[in-house]
């Protein structure tokens, strides 16, 4: 039996492209003593990663050309030589995309598998349900009866962003891009209004009628003209939490558009970005709680799963098509113990 | 004896002009019961009153073409028909640029004419020292040895923003207009940097070159390519208050440029715009604050200061050609009793 590894090939210009990735195949690791090997389980592909492979300096590292790509993985330990870690222990973390790994546990998180799928823990439970927790509640500040716009609204975060600010009593408005994710919206996850942008001949006006009392707090996954069309409608003292602008990222120059420092100036509102790390000392409260919602059923999550290790390329540039509802996982192997 | 009025005449297509204003004559008003006469001794002019000249939706109502421009006044009260008000007391308010004014007393707040010279209260005590600790302590709350950068840093607003952050410990830097500014800047009010922009060919690199450890704190009177040049050396967490945006007040389309959005993502940046009124409550303790900073000599203040209720009109013209260093007032007249 073979490893199966992912390489970044080339890095994109613009739009990433199959290209830009390579399979390689290797021996599986050997262990030392101290080590354990694991074997993926679950990977998640998302949208920063198209940051990590350019090589311009951002908030995170960028990915090296020649080497695996890295992100968030659910992983099973297949073999221990480390008294720490038993066989059987299903763990997250950071990790290479990579069938078989050679870790020594550092970094490493243990996950209950009792308390929710595997899988929840890349998304309502991980980083993406943190994400939408921590910018609407720390950021958005949102109160009842005000007006919640989600942009990237059928998203793995702009799906819980909308549903809490329903929780917490607010109108909630999402901008998504197809009917089927409207309907999505506002049938199954109880938005009060939805907009298809890429069916909408003036979104500004669109958002203007969809937020007839104005928009109070803005949780922001694209930029662009979405976001103009939802500055337009500020209220005074409105909140702005800047957590994605997908529609930059492939950007091969600075983008530029409306200048938004005037109308903030305008009507005395934050405009604040976030990376879900800023907030890593609360993550244990924000699960708790995100658990406890899920539990009661207020909180709805979806998952688009595709099945196979040589799937993962293709799942990941589906992000940039709209291709997904919910979060998007790859499934690349059942539990071995 | 005839009073004097200046009323907007019509409104400015880009940059204000004379023609823009238009001098009336009038009896000076009788009183009825109730209502006292005063006498304007000091006009603010200000940046802000170009917002108001045109009749877009702003945060403050338009003039109305026809009538009296208005705007922050120190007053003598010099006959009354009104007990609460004494002949000889002296008051500031929000009043018509006319030489005599009949008022009812509402909205009038009485001044000590011993604290300070009258026409501080235009402006380091009143709207411009307010605004300047506001936007500084309560959305940049800067730590000792942080990086500070303000705007507009000569003006009424800029200089005491720069000369609070001092006090409070950081480094500042100054952005002017002239090398006049530059030098009363660094040394009369003690900022560790300034730069000219008019005279730097690249503002990028040179704002680079005078944070070299990156800027936590950016104070913006202006926008525009200024600000740019800041967002480029911003540390994370950084913190911006958008307190005016003159390069665009008098813009006739939708500003556009640099999009500040990523920035503020990268960084975990936070940037809130805002006008005084929104520290109403506050402005007691804010007031008691500059005053003891004033009389203890840790915070400097310049006037210019024109001559002559005819000189009105141009006085505030010269705050788009950057003429005045520190508030720009007009003396009107002296006090009578």
């Amino acid at each position: 039996m073979k490893n199966k590894i992912i390489v970044l090939a080339s890095r994109p210009k613009g739009t990433p492209a199959s290209e830009n990735f390579r399979f390689e195949d290797a021996d599986i690791p050997a262990l030392e003593e101290g080590q354990i090997l694991l074997k993926s389980l679950y990977v998640s592909v998302d949208p920063y990663m198209r940051g990590r492979m350019s090589d311009a300096k951002s908030y995170v590292t960028p990915y090296e050309v020649g080497k695996p790509i890295a992100g968030g993985i659910v992983a099973e330990v297949v073999d221990s030589c480390n008294s720490q870690w038993e066989k059987g222990t299903v763990v997250i973390g950071n990790l290479p995309w990579q069938l078989y790994i050679a870790h020594n546990g550092e970094g490493l998180n243990k996950i209950d598998p009792e308390i929710a799928p595997l899988s929840y823990h890349l998304g309502i439970l991980g980083m993406p349900g943190l994400t939408a927790y921590f910018g609407l509640l720390h950021i958005g500040d949102p109160k009842p009866g005000e007006t919640v716009v989600v942009s990237g609204a059928a998203g793995a975060v702009g799906s819980v962003v909308g549903q809490i600010a329903k929780l917490k009593g607010c109108r909630v408005v999402g901008v998504a891009g197809s009917d089927e994710k409207v309907s999505y919206l506002k049938e199954e996850l109880g938005f009060d209004e939805a907009i298809n942008y890429k069916d909408t001949a003036n979104i500004k006006e669109a958002m203007a009628q969809a937020c007839p009392d104005g928009v109070d707090v803005y949780f922001d996954n694209v930029g662009g003209e979405i976001s103009d069309s939802v500055y337009w409608s500020l209220n005074k003292f409105a909140r702005i939490a800047v957590c994605g602008q997908i529609s930059y990222y492939n950007a091969t120059s600075l983008p530029t558009g409306m200048r938004v420092e005037p109308i903030l100036l305008k009507k005395s509102a934050l405009m604040k970005g976030f990376i879900v790390s800023d907030y890593a000392e609360e993550f244990g409260t924000a699960a708790k709680d995100l658990a406890a919602w899920v539990k009661e059923g207020k909180l709805q999550y979806q998952e688009t799963i595709e099945e196979g290790f040589e799937n993962i390329p293709q799942a990941f540039l589906g992000l940039f098509t709209g291709e997904n509802t919910g979060k998007q996982l790859v499934k690349v192997a059942d539990r071995e113990v």
